[in-house]
């Protein structure tokens, strides 16, 4: 057999030739704009030229901080195309981890969205590394800035070569993208993306049994560009030849709706943070969705109630899906088998509430207390993971060696497995509370939370206890309509025939809103503090 | 990122963990077994143990001669599984092909079906390097044989480990498979398939837009396992876990019908000449088909009646596909844009006929007369091939340096290709007409014949002329109802509205039968040799 080496650039080139007409509808600052692949494809070559011309080398660090945006998604395969590698950075970080990452990556060149700049203007004089600034813009005129040097991406385009070749110089192992994660405690954690693992997650993308990408779809990311690649959906998308929406900057739930009717969006990523808002405005709102064909879920566990709302109100696909910075991302769907197409509605439902089963190409494997749990979705484990598209280590990281022993990387995530194979995360090692030698799930309690009519949101942590060693407490945000009084019993109540006497909360508080990450996970650091913080005042 | 080698076995144990209860449906000489993943798992894996017992040590070459059932599918994973390679070997070949074959590989053990043993009991003394013959049969005793030593695979399964591991001292280049090719003259060709070629040819399979193989699908290859691997769809069927349903020894078309009805098979796979069978079966008999998804039909061109007869008559979705022993199969598959789906019917049954698009992961260059042509559907050029799952080289062979030049798999084959990038077989290189300096195409010319109503089959060859150096004459096959009477002059008066003057054959010449090479595909060196004899009769 040929061994050629699978990359990114061929994934563009594919589009190129195969679907030159098909289109990328991104929405910036300023504008629609309809491009083709045809054009994506010239603009990006013209690109490649121009970090040519700016010095960029094989091996350097191409730093983006923007929006879901077409600009991004060429810098997404000119960086990989010369050799670079794309580093998306998550503009929702604090400015102190920006900086740290900016610094730890060594980003050369720096692309940046329009609104962006104020952030990247303050922290300038802290960056050690970058030779250059490329403002993303529609504007003719470069902004104003104290960035130096600073070049519009419009006018570098326009003296680039559309004819630039993707670099044949590729080994499939070597860096194509890097993201950094958020870290509990510390800096954040850098991932390294090769070109190998980003061609076979993008193929694990296209199968019938996983997300299914096609030539078809209108698919529209709504997980963040600088966030895992956009679960990969960019990489994927353009190979099969998909239309992609790209919702831009600083998008509302009405913009999703409307894109989704306008569009005939047929697939659509995100975490669930997200597809509460957009249920919330779909119930409003006058919207055709008939088109969707599926919302794919991930990032953190969907409530039940959540899934339910999709399929039985609104009758659109929603599957649940699992991974991590760490693993491109895509690790496991949840779809039925085809024998489970005779269980109960409810049944079915609770079986796709589930993270699902993995992906052809990983390997798994769950350690509880007495090495692999038994698949009968009781015994709880860490999750390991073994594949092409997850990561080896840390990038230039001390933290690499406990996240990545023995050749698996250990997720952190506590899941139970079935006889099926499907895998339920019931907490993270660290937010799972160990009460009287047992373990209690925070994450099935707040799915049986999130299931009654009055909770928007519940997030269960735990606080110290001298007999237990830890016990639950609640933290609850109630939907708009309900008020606080005498609630706190009615969920108890409602939790009780639900779960083993211990498993019940010892207290239930109600918030305005849960703390939450830059990319919208309950941040279970800061609640336990304003918890305790709670408790003291009452105190 | 992590390196895990792709490999042929991961695929098996991904179906034993996440698949364990989908079934297997094995027809064999004396009944039909159904055996799930679990069981064809621990089959597989004392097979595993079985051949490191019979000496069978990493590259060595296992042959098999055997239709499409269970125990011809467990050698296709416990040979690479061992680090050994799967050589499976076309029964229908000529005998002196078969020794060529076998020597050639230097095989160590065959694995022989019961009904061929006597073809192998008359050359044995021919095989040169094999060292065990294993019959499978479901006999419990050993049928007498001259083949010594001959082992029962059932008795040996019985003394071996269903524990036994797949090896992890796999790299993804190595050989897991191989198959010979029969060349138009002189020896058959040997092709090798790596672990890594298997696997990301499976990727491709299970790709939304190419056969979609999915957990959901009963699949039934009915092209050969011992021909290109049933096109890789065994290796994919059982990495996602569709049932899979193997028709066994000399299937009739009413079997493949009671099957497809029986099992409500979803997808299936063969050459024209199976269905154009199974079309007469089906019209004939009453059976329930309305469980298939997708007919793939490749191997040859399917005659645009056939692809209609399957697509308005039966309503069975039926896909063009292209490929070749070079290429694992799978290179391109007909499946319609999604913006083309507002043409006519007619217009979308031409597209349909047409091969297709490359599927992902290959590339192609098409080289005419001037280099690459045009994609206008007019220019003609020979296909050439690139990727992961394009063979190298011909196997220890001299004639690999004209195949394979300057990094290309030369397909031998001439088509156009139109504004959307979809190829059409035009011709193999060898039968392309070349009359007064312009090419015609036979395959343009058969598939029309094939149209009229009263053509069965139709192939067309050129002869010699002396003042156009070589003119068409077409060899037609009538339906049993018609006769050849006026026939001639009928068929080309159909003809004459369709092509350009210079294209009309020079004459049509009927036949009882054409003849066919061991795969299905219209033997034309034969034909020519039949025509030359009638005309030398005739003067």
């Amino acid at each position: 057999m040929m061994q050629i080496p699978l990359s990114v650039g061929s994934m563009l080139e594919h589009a190129e030739k195969f679907f030159p007409k098909k289109q990328v509808i991104s929405q910036t600052h300023d504008k629609l704009h309809h491009l083709t692949y045809a054009e994506v494809g010239k603009r990006t070559r013209r690109l490649m030229s121009v970090l040519n011309e700016l010095g960029a080398k094989k091996g350097d660090k191409i730093g983006t901080l923007a929006w879901n945006h077409h600009r991004h998604l060429e810098v997404y395969f000119a960086a990989p195309g010369i050799g670079a590698v794309l580093h998306t950075i998550n503009i929702r970080l604090a400015p102190e981890h920006i900086i740290y990452i900016i610094n730890h990556a060594e980003d050369k060149i720096l692309f940046i969205d329009e609104d962006i700049l104020p952030l990247i203007e303050k922290i300038k004089d802290q960056l050690k590394t970058v030779e250059a600034f490329v403002v993303m813009t529609d504007k003719n005129e470069k902004p104003d800035s104290a960035l130096k040097p600073l070049y519009s991406y419009e006018e570098l385009l326009h003296t680039g070569d559309p004819t630039y070749p993707f670099s044949t110089d590729i080994d499939e192992n070597q860096p194509a993208g890097m993201c950094y994660t958020s870290a509990t405690t510390g800096k954040p954690k850098g991932v390294i993306y090769s070109h190998r693992g980003i061609v076979l997650h993008s193929f694990a993308l296209g199968l019938a049994d996983s997300a299914a990408i096609s030539e078809s779809d209108v698919s529209m990311p709504v997980v963040p560009q600088f966030h895992v690649n956009a679960w990969g959906t960019p990489f994927a998308c353009t190979w099969f030849g998909s239309t992609q929406v790209m919702p831009g900057p600083r998008f509302t739930p009405k913009l999703l709706a409307e894109f989704i009717d306008r569009f005939k969006v047929t697939i659509t990523a995100g975490v669930p943070t997200i597809w509460l808002g957009l249920l919330r405005e779909l119930e409003q709102g006058n919207y055709d969705t008939s088109s969707l064909r599926a919302v794919l879920c991930g990032g953190s566990a969907a409530p039940l109630g959540l899934i339910k709302a999709f399929e039985q109100k609104l009758k659109i696909p929603f599957y649940h899906a699992y991974g991590a910075t760490e693993t491109t991302p895509l690790v496991t769907v949840s779809r039925l088998k085809s024998y489970q197409l005779d269980l109960t509605e409810d049944e079915k439902l609770k079986e796709r509430s589930r993270q699902g089963i993995l992906v052809p190409g990983v390997e798994m494997k769950v350690i509880g207390n007495n090495g692999e749990v038994e698949w009968n979705d009781e015994e709880m484990g860490e999750l390991l993971l073994r594949g092409n598209w997850i990561a080896s280590e840390y990038y230039n990281d001390d933290r690499t060696d406990s996240a990545f022993a023995d050749g698996w990387f250990h997720t952190g995530d506590v899941v139970t497995v079935d006889e099926e194979g499907t895998i339920k995360i019931v907490d993270r090692t660290k937010d799972l509370i160990k009460s009287g030698g047992e373990w209690i799930s925070s994450v099935d309690l707040e799915n049986a939370l999130m299931a009654h009519e009055a909770v928007f949101e519940a997030s269960v942590i735990a606080i110290p206890d001298a007999q237990w060693q830890e016990r639950p407490v609640a933290c609850v945000v109630l939907k708009e309509d309900y008020s606080e009084s005498g609630m706190k019993e009615k969920l108890l109540e409602f939790l009780h025939p639900q779960f083993a006497k211990f498993w019940i909360p010892d207290d239930v508080l109600f918030f305005e809103e849960i703390p939450k990450t830059s990319v919208g996970k309950f941040l279970k650091r800061q609640l336990r503090e304003d918890v305790k913080a709670r408790y003291s005042v009452q105190e």
